[in-house]
């Protein structure tokens, strides 16, 4: 869309989830990776050389020959920068970044809660990132910060939404097997998780609760109003290496045959999937009708790990209805939620780095 | 107690779970393992022979010199019979044994619902041992059947009993992360369960939302009154050997603080563990209070096996509180709950084998 | 390179093999599924019904649709098929489809040692297909069969012939690490290789000590000499899902320093990779430095898991040198080594279906 | 065996090799543990609010509530130390600690291969022990350094040293398939041992080539002149809990038939055998005859984690026998090893603390 490439850089380049912005941003058709930015420890070496790459695809050659640079204002190419740092240094860092005019596509959880700061799937909403006017505003900043959500929220949240605009959403029992790649890299010792299973920290489960709330809710008055249902996760680590998987019961304002949820999820379509932006899976929502799916070895790259899948759609002997879904982690649920909520704005003309 | 030991035998000695029975009973004060009954396959054969051991302790040498008998009416020398049984063979042949005049402790869910067939949780419901009366005089048999419950239903109702007694339960969401072994082996094929969990059937989640009912429900003229619970089961297949894990919320009828929770826990003591049963527990439900317990490797051996383990005890957003539990499916949830169970009538002199 | 797409078959084409097999053939330039044939359970049903799909890409749709047909002479459209049978059924199956015209590839054990049926590795010995005359003539069959290697015997062979064309390889340790994919589905119990390793069967050993002999063998006067190398395999099944890893020492005829070895390796371009047949990995040997690599998880997919990977490479206080090797084995190791075989065929005109 | 319980410490307390060791120790019949030592972290609290209990056997209460002191020369009570220093630590500390007049029996790598301090498996090389007084004289120490050796060369030489008695052993190659456990806690992360295996580093090949001579050389004049024998280790990290397997193939000095191999393993028996030293399994070498034997989650626990379990025993095309061994890496690998040399100095009185 764009006529011209446009320069984006990924700080906590080294990282677990700075390596997947780096794989999803190598051959994006829209944006060039100009800055790989991380700490002293890194800076100035080649990021071949600085990176402990894990991910099972390649780490290209083009980006293995580019330098690192120090995460830090002044200096840096781009406007645009994915951030894939640490919470703590996200907490420090990307103020002072936003502040020296950067847009900041944030995955850390830092300041996603802070009210004039738009959390945002894209598919849900893209309106919200009005509030980036707001934050500028407030904060005297020429750039903004614009966060995606938890991990688990996210692909929680893409398969209740559809549920949501259909018949309205105000209970959810959610129980999750979270992968161990969402806790980056080292992360979970094997100690844990080989013939084990590990529960989740109640940090986790609270932003399961209450990041939903906030994206689903209302923009008004520069201000979001959290949408009024009630959530209760139970959180657990799983040995699988990536997808999230959640066992889901929803309680719904208006009633719903089985035909009418599944037809709610196949009718989901979106403005990322109806403007055709290059990360936008179609269909956002998938569904699969085996009892025994979705699964994560088997089904989380669906959509090329942007979708969300959804499957066993059963009735619930306490609320109407229960259904299990599974999402990869660390694309749509962090590195490439990221990503398609830039593509969004650069469509937009929200922004024109 | 008793002054000899007590004949025993197993049905389906060459399983998974027959050989849990196996270990169990092999140095039992008080039974002696005098029959190990196999189909035709195997009968004829040194136990040693005919079994593939998948247990990490090792078969007692005196086990594996024993012959293999058929299971069959006829040549058997106990009374008492342990049945490890998969449901279609239970079905045809726990009857005919019965008829016979043997006493079926079942872990087979061919016979569990019917209507005159005691479903027993030693520490909850051993008055509901009076039904293999109605049970004998309806069918004209001599001996009779008594079931344990499904693994995953025997540690929720453990861990449900005490809040029960306490504070009525009303509604519990339980989502499970449950062990291969409780497929017996062969059972669930590795490429299912190397990165990956395995959302289980629907019969599986009908058992775990019916069995605690009965089990907690009120004997009155001969029949089963269930309890007026209402479960709701969310159940996966997880890469873990033993031991069930399952994420609980409940809806109490009366108010309960965290520390009225826990106090319903840890007073909690039945029958077998005033009457010092061999196999029971004590305590029969363990508190844990770090936030990361229990965990499948760690805490499935509490209790020799025959424990639940609880921990996590923290507020619902929907219901009153939530918490996991834990328990060894293969010993508590299996051959141990069967055992107890024989145990308890023996003590109390129900039956003299 | 053919004008028009050439029809063929998959004979066993719901196991797991079958599977890998129709996932490459799907959009495959040259061949057009037009047969996917199995037992008289699947035949009649369409494919998406008969499946169990056990691949994490997904099962193509206009697959998913196409009828099962038997796998018998008779009513088969292709006349290449390729064979995923068990070993007993290709015994007696392949024969009589090759006795009836078919040209088999066949993946199965039963023929591969049979002394006029080559055993081939198209980088390796495609020379030896000339073996199909010999056995037409002898058997008096229009088809023929030709066999491709073990699974860890292939990716053996894939590194010791650049070293066996520079150096001249006379004896051979090799210890194997074997994902559960090769054993199929169901396969190996996950009992077995949840916190756990699985020895291998002696019968795989023997596969791994002989077929390598007769893959870099010698064809002449019709028969083919094998190498004059001796090796000792250890092989066993580790918790991974695909991709074998071998721990390789190798005394060499030829002194030869690190640096040789790697030129050899890397220096190692054969017919199929200077055809460029469609699924001729390039290279063929793909070399690693880090001493940590090369990983199953990681390294599976190089050359779209149709190379071998090497690394690790140190010298031996027994033999010469010492490395590491990884490679897919239902990919190279399955079936994309038999259709590599069946395009150089098709390619050299050696068959014209 | 002593009228008294012997006071010993744990250096380095709160690690996981720390904590089997207190495990082992905690109902020791001639031990009685007065002393966890740790660094300043953790020192001046509780042990059971220090230490992230990571074994499957529950921490015992009494330990528990055990002060950690600072593991520093002054201040400690016991004598004897148990150390499980990192190798940095143990470096800078042990030293320190037997000038001081401490008895230090060491699982660190930092001197094992120091000329005057014993490297010891205790059935194998209890004479090298003799060794303590060199080190004394010639350090000016009062106390000494003694060292057990690597986890995966203790259970090689536990297996080598039968054979080499009977038939003497000359080359030895083998491939291992290593626990996770042997890394300590955090260890390895989960990401590299989920559908994956890890080739270790090449420091740990070095030990497992070169320990193994030097307990099974010679002690003459004050130095052990190291067996002749060569090793060629590759070494691998599998996800396994506890047990090392490895797949060894050795050459013999003098011919030696199956039956002569199992009957040098199965008459293997030592000193602390002989003397029945408490943590002294009996075998000391356990033989296995099933094909598909030892596996790391069955059969680690033979002799209570002590024993060293061969199995698999057949020719060797290359050298003259190949066979599997098992061994538990953190009790007999490790704690256990070092205790049982600790046991055999008290009794023989070479000790008397």
């Amino acid at each position: 869309m764009p006529h011209h490439p446009i320069p984006v850089g990924v700080l906590g380049a080294t990282g677990a989830v700075g390596q997947r912005f780096i794989a999803l941003l190598a051959h994006h058709p829209w944006f060039r990776l100009t800055d790989l930015l991380a700490s002293e420890r890194s800076a100035g070496k080649r990021y071949g050389e600085a990176v402990n790459w894990v991910l099972d695809t390649p780490l290209p050659p083009h980006i293995a020959e580019m330098p690192v640079k120090l995460g830090q204002p002044g200096g840096i190419t781009a406007q645009i920068l994915f951030s894939a740092l640490p919470t703590d240094e996200a907490a420090e860092l990307e103020p002072q970044l936003a502040a020296a005019g950067h847009y900041i596509f944030s995955n850390a959880s830092a300041h996603r809660m802070e009210p004039d700061v738009p959390l945002v799937v894209t598919e849900i909403n893209p309106d919200h990132l009005e509030l980036v006017r707001v934050q500028q505003a407030r904060r005297g900043w020429e750039g903004f910060i614009v966060c995606n959500a938890n991990c688990t929220a996210t692909h929680l949240v893409g398969a209740l939404h559809p549920l949501h605009l259909a018949f309205g959403v105000e209970r959810v029992f959610v129980a999750t097997l979270q992968a161990a790649s969402g806790a980056g890299y080292p992360g979970v010792p094997s100690l844990d998780l080989i013939d084990n299973i590990l529960p989740h920290s109640y940090g986790e489960e609270e932003k399961v609760q209450t990041e939903p709330l906030k994206i689903m809710g209302t923009l008004s008055d520069g201000a979001v109003r959290p949408a009024p249902l009630q959530i209760s996760a139970h959180c657990h680590r799983v040995p699988v290496i990536d997808g999230h998987y959640e066992a889901v019961s929803v309680a719904l304002r208006s009633p719903a045959t089985r035909e009418d949820v599944l037809t709610a999820f196949r009718c989901y379509r979106r403005l990322p999937q109806e403007l055709g932006l290059p990360s936008a899976p179609d269909p956002a929502v998938v569904v699969m009708e085996a009892t025994n799916r979705p699964q994560p070895r088997l089904d989380r790259m669906a959509g090329n790990g942007m979708a969300t899948v959804v499957g066993r759609i059963r009735p619930c002997n306490l609320f109407d209805w229960r259904f299990s879904l599974l999402g990869h982690n660390t694309i749509r649920g962090a590195a490439g939620g990221s990503i398609l909520n830039a593509e969004f704005m650069v469509h937009q003309g929200l922004i024109t780095a």
